[in-house]
């Protein structure tokens, strides 16, 4: 199931199929397929916009304008050259740059496909830490501009991501439903490169959904030789120092004959370890081409000298070719590809070198590009409605015509600052549609309690607005400084709220309320301050250590304070749960460094010992009871602390957690975790969500397809969890939603483990540079990060109808705004753009605005196909009825990235061998 | 005097005045001429071909090939963009690999002036170092292949030396003889340049003759205000990390006025130590614009946002230009500049920081220089005589047409592998002019005392050819295995010959005879064996301590062993002599460091004391008198000997050292100088030549143009010595003769020493990043490096008499040929190309073949205007009656470097300040 619709509105340019301008190949002979690239990091050891001007060159040197400004001038020296292009980011911002006589022989150098673009997104994304919707928004506004800029023959047939550590099979899925005809990659596992090598599968057909009927999930997917790069002692760029083809023999070390006998080897071998008679070199790497000058005039050479051994009768031919040309003798091959179905994590380059640390480094950060994709949908979602409202209600004075312009165009902006501009363009519409042009005031410190606003007004107003499609409660908590308020909804009815000493030291107090917003829409709560003067005596009760609203109870061992059972009470399921903190290191000195050298960093993860250390096996608890929330607060050390809070009217138990500065006296770098210890009964099975969607099985030192060596007993058991993990057993099914990417494992039965945080001080030899050791200035002893875990214990076969809802509600959460003092009468208090919540399987992925009259609509089935009984199955959604602000005039469906009609995407079909393929997914 | 004639046989084609595309300046602005450029070292850190290829880029990051393609794709692209390049060495190289429709378009761009050579020459030639006929060599081989190629329009206005470290006055006489208009150069003295900012005369006249009427010596000259670097925040090279100019308001760091207001700045400070309304900056450094598009793009940006800024009433001009177009402006100026007449000697670019330990660098490779050039000049003289043999005696079975083809046209070659096809050459001219083929055996290895074949054969032949335009007599030293040879001349007469034990360690015994050779011709001797069989005891007399001959006599001092008198028996002048050998040393933990931290390497000198570490008080002697020579030979320390030499028909006195392994057991680098102190009475003033050429006066601690404050007393006296160096007093004048480029000082009055060699354990932090510490395959623990002192004793007048012929002679030395066993009969014993000996104060410096139909001749008168009564008088050769050979069909003058017909040779004329100048040189 899950397929997706796309809805959309008006008319685009019809696409035709493109024409391949490959050069001829060689049909009895080994051809060599050269694929000049250059591999521009959007953002890495510099800003995307450093790379692109070449500025701080002294960090990296790397000029990305350059880049472009170069491969054209040198495509244009000799028709043979090829060229692929990836990341729109920055494309984009050179292009926008170009006299029109540039930017038309560029668009005939595309045409000629001479200059073809793969992936095409603005950038090549991640895919252990991004979440799906992200992905598909920066594919969408990549391949968009592609396509209004170069028509069809822009359109990219094949998708490149050549970086990243690790494939997820979501990723895969979305690309088939992109219309990709290939992916190819760089990186996997050594083991299973060396066992592919050894088979010839290093070409393989991925079957990347258990959901979607093949082939519309079906992927041919290519692993790269070399990498990325080329192959040892053939890179020619400014940034190489590999010898260059000497061929003028009245100079001193001519060496034509060396460097083609060597070439000859090369590829000789190198087709050994793949099916067909033809191969493929990358010739280029990170932020090469900036001269392509000295690339192609030795490729020119090399290719030369290469085929004139040929009148000798030697049998190898050598090409510029791109990847979708190579992709194309592949498929003319007509054979049979083995098949895949589960995913390429972890990804390991040696023994002991998992790239399994970096599903969680920089745990801020990770949690900020979550919530800036919440604020970005709410924005796109406002933009479609404010439109509306603003047509009918031009004459308003807030409304201001030129930021529109601004984000519909601006591409770069829009990444770089989106927000900030979305916070115009937010403030704009709920003007529009409510009819209040007050100032409205942005709290977004408010998860370390900090609101300048709620902390000094007497009177506010609070506007919630709900991007998903259905409605939400959820719990507000505003620092403040009074101890008694009163809280009325949008029809003036009086909510039940609770002032409570904050648990963090920013604040006073904290009033929380729960708050139920419309579809789609948004409502308007008011606070009016009734008492003020000192702080409420602590309403702490220390006993019973319990919590317990109608759906759930949690125990607590009065000796450790610790979490001791969770407890269901609709289902009757009780399971013995503890949970606790611990921290791995990675120890120099220790003895681990006779295997090898390799330390914890960015990207690695190697604790040097399978048994964490415990942070502390008691807590300090503190228990506070309201009729809104009750909470533990828990306290581990001075940089660990939680709150385990139930709401009164959830299913979900939150765990709060706080960590940091994490200490680094001892001069250990240290990877926290929090585990989760039940009794449920796991036989090295848990499961991990792919890139947020599909949930993928994993099991202990296992892999599916092949005969795994372990030899990291926790890192190489780790996986990248972007919204939910679980475990169960036959009766119980425990499931964690997070609210962040981060990266977990299962070590011992019954047992599941996230890593929270990690701080690191040695460097781990992956290019960064620098060891992973955030500070900052409000942080200057350590980042601080503060996170959330959604705990709930279901039986198995609705366990589903539980996690789903919890993490769509975690991704697009609600966006508050506030305003001060009294509403203006006839102020719009509530608004929804739905006629009707969707139903529970129908998530609202995308509502965007596309152009002066289209809007871009993605309805998608959230559940897997075997996960939920009742919410698994089809269902039916009536587009025409909709809408509450917008009438439907037509409906036309596109691809996943919407640059391709959907009844004109048309892609290769490819033949799995049989036999292969597992079935290694959700049972 | 000292003009010299340039002769020339055949017309070339007509060189007009080039026209100049200059950009329009604006009088009442301050115009900033920005002059993009690279500076590409024919050799350095990599060799010629590799940097031209871009080979070895791990040592260094450079390709040649690479910056001209992009150059040219580059000056394309915008009309108004300038480059200027320098060396042909890498443009010819460059030239002959591009198709001809490339080199129409580059010819186009010469000729619209946006492409301009300047300098021309084959390098940029060092100018402490080299001799002058090696630099006009070079400089004619460059600007020949200009003139075939671009005719006119490539012919250089400026010469450009941004780079050597110093700058000789010789080269400003060249310079100004081949007809450029000015010379840039970047290095001089920090405080001469401190100086000349404040006074505002970094732009100046030199007159570099004082032997030249003005103004055929004077040299427009401008010191560059930056080296030759861009002013700091503006390189934007791929090899520079500086900030481009960011000016898509879009993006991030938009830096336009930043930018702009920072290049205000420096424009303004810099036109205030310059004398007019122009100012050049130097936008390039070494290897740069390998990718011309980082520069252009940016400099493009810079011209058009500074230019803007007209409009709002700024002052500031800038525009692209080149040096020639610099220059016209400052001539339009028709302002007066300050005269200098000395040079700029030595450089130092601080306190401790004095640039003269190159003058004796790799003193093995200064050498093997030297021999090279004087094997040319017998090569290029032979391919005169031999094509006119040849021409008589086809059908010589010897004689191969294919050589000349090579040596003539590939100037690449000839300059890496000039001697090896030189001697095919010579060969086969010597065989046609002789009439003999048999093989022709060259024993390289003389002055360690290495010829196989002498020290093998029964009966060889020895030919003897003498470039010089006079007579030769010369000492021939040849190793030997037998007791007693007899040896005849060419007239079959016996020749008086010695046999004596070897003074090196090689062989066994050494062969002794005098050979007298004809001007520009060769003589034969013929050898044979009497008496084989075990060595001579050996001839040695320990008393008296003294040797003579009809012209000097010798003592020694029987305690040390040392020289103690030199007395001239002609001229009855007798001075007391006291000759050893010391080291210097910097020691990096001495207390020196306190005032800075500069230590010694290949290019600074640096001693941490001024009294220098005798090596021996006392020498091992041996004495060994025959009827040829009378030698002692010393041992100072097993790395420190010498032969004094006195040969039974010289005037001067041979010293003939040998240094090596420097020791560095006690972890200190040397620098080991010998030191003659005398009873001359010197008053600090002391005299070295310039480029081998004219003689300067130096005076300890002092600089003629400026009040020096000397930080450095041993390393800021000394000057580099390419042929001789001499003290005096009212009666006596000691002339050394060197064998090499040496450098030297006279530190206390009557003394004057030499440095022969160094050892260095530090770098001197000037780019080469390793320590100068020779070491090679023959030498594992360091270079051993012998060579040649000649000295002479004689009155005032006469002195030049002696010391020009005698470095005459040096500098172009008979090249010895063998031949095994009897010689055929009829072989031409002797040939000589002249019909009679030129005059003594012409020095016959060029005879090459041109082309099929003529030659090239220099005649040089070698005397300075005052130094010789008799040979300081001008003099007339008639050419007609020169040659024996050939026929003068025609002549036509040239200027000096054979670019220009000298009646068309028109310069600028520049017109000095009154008052300065001073009269610093010989009186």
């Amino acid at each position: 199931l899950i397929p997706r619709f796309v809805a959309y509105f008006s008319p685009v340019p019809s696409m035709c199929v493109c024409v391949q301008s490959c050069h001829a190949t060689k049909p009895g002979m080994l051809n060599v397929h050269l694929v000049p690239h250059t591999h521009d990091d959007v953002g890495w050891l510099k800003t995307v916009d450093q790379y692109y001007y070449g500025d701080r060159n002294d960090i990296q040197h790397a000029g990305v304008q350059y880049i472009l400004d170069s491969v054209v001038d040198q495509l244009l020296k000799n028709q043979d050259r090829r060229f692929i292009y990836v990341e729109m980011a920055f494309f984009y911002r050179w292009w926008k740059s170009q006299s029109s006589s540039v930017q038309q022989t560029v668009k005939q150098l595309v045409n000629e496909g001479r200059l073809e673009f793969v992936n095409g997104g603005w950038c090549m994304s991640d895919e252990a830490a991004t979440h799906y919707s992200a992905v598909i928004d920066q594919m969408t506004i990549g391949l968009r501009f592609l396509n209004e800029t170069f028509g069809a023959f822009g359109r990219p047939r094949v998708t490149w991501h050549i970086d990243p550590f690790g494939h997820a099979r979501e990723h895969a899925s979305m690309f088939a439903q992109m219309g990709f005809d290939g992916f190819f990659f760089g990186r996997l596992d050594y083991q299973d490169r060396a066992r592919r090598m050894r088979n010839k599968e290093q070409e393989l057909l991925w079957r990347a959904s258990d959901s979607l009927t093949p082939p519309m999930a079906d992927l041919f997917t290519g692993i790269l030789p070399n990498g990325y790069n080329p192959p040892e002692g053939f890179c020619w760029d400014q940034l190489c120092s590999d010898p260059p083809i000497r061929d003028d023999p009245d100079l001193e070390d001519y060496n034509v004959d060396d460097v083609v006998g060597c070439f000859l080897v090369i590829a000789n071998s190198q087709s050994t370890v793949y099916k067909t008679n033809h191969i493929i070199m990358t010739m280029g790497s990170d932020f090469q081409y900036e001269n392509a000058n000295l690339w192609y005039k030795n490729l020119d050479k090399l290719i030369h000298y290469v085929n004139a051994r040929q009148a000798n009768g030697n049998k190898v031919n050598v090409l510029y070719s791109t990847p979708s040309c190579y992709l194309q003798e592949l498929h003319r091959a007509n054979l049979t590809w083995p098949l895949k179905t589960d995913d390429f994590f972890p990804y390991a380059d040696d023994a002991h070198d998992f790239w399994t640390g970096y599903f969680t480094s920089r745990p801020a950060l990770k949690r900020y590009e979550r919530i800036s994709n919440s604020n970005l949908q709410t924005c796109n979602q406002l933009e479609v409605f404010g439109e509306k409202a603003m047509a009918v209600a031009q004459h308003h004075d807030a409304v201001s015509g030129t930021e529109k312009q601004h984000v519909a165009n601006d591409y770069a902006r829009k990444l770089a600052n989106g927000w900030q501009h979305c916070r115009v363009l937010v403030s704009n519409s709920l003007a529009a549609l409510s009819g209040l042009s007050a100032e409205r005031i942005y709290c977004e410190n408010l998860n370390v309690s900090v609101c300048p606003l709620t902390e000094s007004s007497k009177k506010f107003s609070v506007n919630v607005y709900n991007p998903l499609a259905r409605p939400v409660t959820w719990p507000v908590r505003l620092p403040v400084n009074g101890t008694a308020y009163s809280v009325s909804d949008a029809s003036g009815k009086a909510v039940d709220c609770q002032v409570s000493m904050c648990a963090s030291s920013f604040a006073v107090n904290e009033l929380v309320f729960q708050v139920q917003a419309p579809p789609l829409g948004y409502t308007t709560y008011t606070v009016a301050l009734i008492q003020d003067g000192p702080p409420p005596a602590p309403a702490q009760q220390r006993a019973p250590p319990v919590i317990q609203n109608k759906f759930l109870q949690v125990t607590f061992d009065p000796e450790t304070g610790l979490i001791s059972s969770l407890n269901n009470q609709e289902t009757k399921q009780i399971i013995k749960l503890t949970q606790n903190f611990y921290w791995l290191v990675y120890n120099a000195s220790a003895g681990n460094n006779v295997e090898s050298r390799q330390p914890s960093g960015a990207y690695i993860f190697r604790p040097n010992s399978s048994t964490p250390f415990i942070i502390s096996r008691t807590a300090k608890t503190e228990i506070i009871k309201t009729s809104v929330v009750q909470e533990v607060r828990q306290w581990f050390a001075p940089w660990v602390s939680q709150v385990v809070r139930l709401y009164a009217d959830s299913r979900a138990l939150e765990l709060e957690w706080t960590v940091g500065p994490v200490p680094i006296d001892d001069s250990l770098g240290k990877e926290v975790i929090t585990r989760l210890d039940t009794s449920i009964k796991t036989s090295e099975y848990f499961y991990t969500d792919s890139n947020g969607r599909e949930v993928l099985q994993r099991k202990k030192d296992f892999w599916p397809t092949w005969n795994l060596k372990q030899s990291e007993p926790i890192a190489g058991n780790y996986y990248p969890i972007n919204s939910r993990a679980y475990i169960k057993d036959d009766v119980d099914q425990l499931t964690v939603v997070t609210d962040r990417s981060q990266g977990g494992g299962s070590i011992q039965n019954g047992s599941l483990e996230i890593m929270l945080h990690h701080r690191l001080l040695h460097y781990d030899f992956r290019g960064v540079g620098e060891p992973l050791n955030e500070i900052s200035g409000i942080f200057p002893d350590g980042l601080v990060v503060r996170g959330r875990l959604l705990l709930t214990l279901d039986p198995l076969p609705t366990a589903a109808d539980m996690h789903r809802p919890l993490a769509e509600g975690m991704v697009l959460q609600p966006l508050l705004t506030f305003t001060a003092g009294d509403l203006k009468p006839n102020t719009q208090l509530e608004f929804s753009g739905l006629l009707a919540a969707l139903p529970p399987a129908v998530h609202l992925l995308t509502l965007s605005q596309w152009d002066e009259d289209s809007v871009l609509l993605r309805l998608e089935h959230q559940y897997q196909s075997s996960e939920s009984k009742v919410s698994s199955q089809a269902v039916t959604v009536n587009l025409q009825k909709l809408f509450s602000t917008l009438e439907v005039l037509g409906v036309a469906e596109l691809n996943l990235s919407a640059n391709q009609w959907k009844d004109e995407m048309k892609r290769f079909d490819w033949t799995p061998e049989k036999g292969t393929g597992h079935q290694c997914c959700v049972s």
